[in-house]
């Protein structure tokens, strides 16, 4: 079945919005319990009931409310980032020794920051645990591409294919560069390191020619691609990279993480996001890639309003500044 | 006072957010009735309750629900869009003929069209009327640009300055090219008209040089700034466009809306940006410009994602394809 750049979108921003059928929203807000930290009003994430239901919560460090819904994290008031870090480490060793969840079986040792109202750093947990939350997580995708003149016609992208290997979403077709910010990595350094990990390309390449161009937001509800439990929610903010490349330059594998580079015309990409190629997230930033280049235009995609306003989407949650 | 570019975002996308405050926002919409044509479940738009109430309401078309705060336009249940827009236009005469209203005032004799689910054409409508029903309304804006290099310190930027003359914004400044959409017209061939007629731009230079590049939607609340009664709603879709042109182009102004164009460094357009010297919604097209073109980044601006978010609103009313 062919795929509308609508419905690509969809399968990325996939929680429902509260304006298009409110009672259907609330009703849908019931099968999520809220996720707040002790002393911080803010909603940081929804937790599937299931997910509530199956977790041993260590007593002395959580608070669990049936009636309204909610899981707090409770530590000292007075409590810096580590000590929320440290019990939620402590909860979620406990969920690897019990075997309860299987996201946790891709354990990836790699740290990811929670956020609260103003930015405020309030703690950090394991990158896999991050969708039992629901937390929002941060990330940055690069698209490289070769154009000899003005004319889109000339465009070549540089397209990998996801190894068979990984966890997740194998063998899909991915962004030129992309990955996921640790806690204090701020954005263009984490394109550079990403693009030598990813894609062989060289520091100084990266740092005369990727253009921070914008960010998208979504709400992704987890599908068997992700791998482990699906219905799991991820609201994700990507910050945009454009990287101009000389034809000179050639990405290369470098890491287990990517099997094989194309250079692709518009229209191979195209056809490949219409037979559903791309890893969900992908796809979307190379159809942000086509708009923002004038490759889809209003009078060519019929889904031009919503598919903009629904890369962008407002999250209910608190999110980070990543100014420095 | 320095204005920071979420304070002029905000002057822009003013109308209150349901997840920032749902009690809130409920009660604020109790200070408005939603507006629908019979036959047509969605609601096109608020009018405020003062508005409702001093409003001649032709008895034969209109049917007024106080309980549910709703205004309904009531057409025959096969009428065409041509049935509807002359009971609007009716409604309007008689307004305009009772003094009823002070934007009307400023009457502009072209027609706005409005649509319901699926971008459907319902009706049009005089285009000075449609802040009083709060609808969705339709526009270009074209950044016309010289840059030498690829680096942006060498970017420089068309801006004009509107007639002190003009009934809305008087002599503030705009961006190079903009216009709102008639009945029937399409963004590109929009662009094209009112680059010469606010411009002097010749059609085949905007052909080879305009590129469409986003759009931004957001819900203005208007001030006294944009003359006539304070507080009247207006949803916006601006499509954007990317001008770049050579340096021995000049726009020149043609009819009487533009007093003069500016060729501005960036650091020249921030300061006027900063001044408040903008008119609003110009001020976020250069805004989001600068996010596009790596001049605003992640790292240089705190709120880089609630601005991009709001510049990208996704409107709670029915919108248009303009695809052909």
């Amino acid at each position: 079945m062919v795929k509308s750049y609508l419905d690509l979108v969809k399968e990325c921003d996939t929680f429902p919005y509260y304006h298009d059928d409110p009672e259907f929203y609330k009703e849908h807000l019931a099968n999520y319990h809220s996720f707040h930290v002790s002393g911080c009003k803010a909603v940081l994430g929804y937790i599937p009931n299931a997910v509530v239901e199956k977790f041993s919560w260590p007593e002395h460090c959580w608070a669990i409310d049936a009636a309204t819904r909610t899981v707090t994290l409770v530590a000292p008031q007075d409590a810096m980032p580590e000590q929320r870090s440290d019990l939620m480490a402590e909860t979620l060793a406990q969920a690897v020794k019990g075997d309860d969840f299987e996201v946790l079986k891709g354990w990836r040792n790699e740290k990811y920051p929670i956020y609260g109202p103003g930015g405020q750093f309030l703690f950090e947990m394991e990158r896999s645990a991050t969708p039992l939350f629901g937390v929002v997580s941060y990330g940055v995708h690069a698209t490289c591409y070769v154009q000899d003149s003005d004319d889109t016609s000339s465009l070549r992208l540089w397209v990998p294919r996801r190894s068979r290997n990984k966890q997740t979403f194998p063998g899909m077709l991915d962004n030129s560069v992309a990955g996921g910010m640790a806690t204090g990595e701020r954005p263009f350094e984490c394109v550079v390191r990403e693009a030598m990990e990813e894609a062989s390309l060289p520091e100084d390449v990266i740092r005369a020619n990727a253009t921070a161009v914008s960010c998208i937001t979504y709400h992704y509800v987890r599908d068997a691609r992700a791998g482990g439990e699906t219905g799991l929610l991820q609201p994700e903010v990507e910050y945009i990279y454009d990287v101009k490349l000389d034809a000179s330059i050639t990405p290369k594998p470098c890491d287990s993480e990517v099997e094989e580079f194309y250079l692709w015309t518009v229209d191979q990409a195209k056809e490949a996001l219409a037979n559903g190629e791309f890893k969900p997230n992908c796809a979307v930033v190379l159809i942000d890639f086509f708009i923002r280049h004038g490759i889809l235009t209003p009078e060519t995609e019929p889904d031009y309003l919503e598919i903009i306003a629904r890369l962008h989407r407002r999250l209910e949650f608190p999110t980070a500044s990543h100014a420095t």
